[in-house]
């Protein structure tokens, strides 16, 4: 089934179920007001949620409404834990050269995790405000799942058992801010600002045979000011499934239900020939673009996001239909501040 | 007032006010039933929480019962962001020398936060379940503040008004994984596995005249096995005060209520003399500990935590009275296994 949040004015919004196509949606007032409500209490709600989502693909539910995803809010407007990864290896390589992050490309390396901020994640056309262009801002277009309970020292398998959603993520990042974080060894806080979710979420039996042991062998779409800028396999290149990484969360304690794990920018292994490395398939943030620009020609020449700026990131299944809907949102300049 | 969070089988538990000398607590059901239901409307409800806590002090509540802080959960079980820090200078020069990291100890220098996990946040007597005890097991006896929304670019000095409650915290470590955790930039994952909080959490106004500026002047007692190993004023060394902690947080996004800003380690600096640097008022965290035997004699001769030990973590007001109760953990074997 497909769930999202919708905005009512309070921090948690309004749960609805959204029909499998996205044109119609179903308040869940009656059954959960809130999605994380449906986490805590899945196996007796869950089942709730399907019946109503069944009605409304088949066009009998009594108050449907067409669906608008500029009236969404994340699918969980605040969780209790967001963890973001570095799961692509070739992401890696790409932005995080000649330092010990760069051995995640290794599939026997311990996966890449960091902790992210929770307390205020960005609806899907929400816009990125960011006090100034000198920050290095990125998109970084990738894929997340929500977890159930699991306990600590869980194995990859049951672990992957246990996700219950998947969207897809924008982790906006801001480049100019994260050497100096990152030099310091405590992680990413100042510069990593709201990241933002799709539309909708899914449970997993939507993406049907394209998901395959913890990772979606679907395309993602990335658009940065009406140009297809990425057009990456998000299942060929995955050194870590979601399995493994949240394996790799539970290493030394138990993850509660509705802990949310983003894969790090979707990204495609370089096609080497006589004449140098190429990236057929683009990129999923602007630091690879760089990266890529800096190893064609030496230096780097695209650069980060400017006020105005919009960035769409959507993914289509193998029927062409849109799964999660598109994340589109604009850079823009704090309120009361001249873009 | 005095605000606790005791045990009803719910992920979430039950809000009770606790009386000013912790001998008695009062369900605050009627006016709300958790602690983040109160954040998120601080000043429609603390106001009625007052009131009851006013009666319950002078003995007029009339569904009191003593207060038991073995049927706690931490304040808030759950959170939407946990920060943890280094505020105190000699903290990051004793246990981060010759890193980045001891640049904090510099005021002038960035505060050092990192985003910890808050999906499971532990009571104040939950043991602390390791599955070996080669992992470096540590205590690190600290401060925290619970903050309200503020917006981003928030000054110090409003980001100080807007401190909802202060609590102890004991922020557990596992040094054996700590070093290659922070050697990738990263920030730490598995090294940090829950954090546990002191019995009640109370509003600044509880602290008297101890609190100035967002420092408390007060003596943090941390004892191990039932030995006293750290006295260490709270006040007096810490670099960044908790103004400072919660706007560098806010520098390039808004933190919304509820988000736990712990102040790291509580540490004093040494005292040199002739004979040699010593550290007269203990120490909060064993790295510490191991830090000033490995500076006086060459080499560290203290040991993390073994199963069965115990620490007690507590604050007394100028009165004498215990201010939050204690934090009081052993640590254990996982369930099933023996110690």
């Amino acid at each position: 089934m497909k769930l999202a949040t919708y905005k009512d004015g309070s921090r948690d919004g309004q749960l609805v179920v959204v029909s499998r196509d996205l044109g119609q949606a179903h308040y869940a007032s009656g059954i959960a007001n809130r999605l994380q409500q449906v986490l805590d209490d899945w196996n007796y709600l869950s089942p709730q949620l399907q019946d109503l989502y069944n009605a409304l693909n088949s066009g009998h539910a009594r108050h449907a409404f067409p669906f608008d995803p500029r009236q969404c809010m994340a699918p969980l407007p605040r969780a209790y834990q967001w963890v973001g990864s570095v799961a692509y290896g070739s992401h890696a390589e790409l932005v995080y050269p000649a330092t010990e992050a760069s051995g995640v490309a290794g599939g026997s390396a311990d996966p890449l995790l960091y902790q992210g901020a929770s307390d205020a994640l960005a609806g899907p056309c929400d816009a990125i405000a960011c006090a100034s262009e000198e920050l290095g801002v990125d998109f970084e277009a990738q894929l997340a799942v929500v977890s159930s309970d699991l306990p600590a020292g869980c194995p990859a398998d049951r672990a992957l058992e246990g996700i219950r959603l998947v969207m897809l993520a924008n982790a906006v990042s801001l480049r100019a801010l994260s050497p100096a974080e990152q030099a310091r060894g405590f992680g990413l806080v100042g510069s990593k600002p709201a990241t933002a979710f799709s539309p909708v979420a899914v449970t997993p039996d939507e993406l049907g045979e394209a998901w395959t042991k913890g990772r979606l062998q679907l395309t993602l779409h990335s658009t940065w000011n009406g140009r297809k800028v990425g057009l990456c396999d998000a299942g060929a290149d995955m050194t870590h499934p979601f399995g493994k990484l949240l394996a790799h969360l539970c290493r030394t304690r138990p993850v509660r239900a509705g802990s949310i794990v983003g894969s790090g920018a979707v990204s495609n292994q370089g096609v080497t020939t006589k004449g140098g490395t190429d990236w057929p398939k683009g990129y999923n943030c602007i630091a690879e673009k760089r990266a890529m620009e800096t190893l064609q020609d030496g230096k780097p020449s695209t650069d980060y996001l400017r006020w105005g700026d919009t960035i769409r990131i959507e993914m289509k299944g193998r029927d062409g239909h849109s799964i999660f809907g598109a994340i589109e949102q604009e850079v823009v300049a704090p309120a009361g501040r001249d873009a």
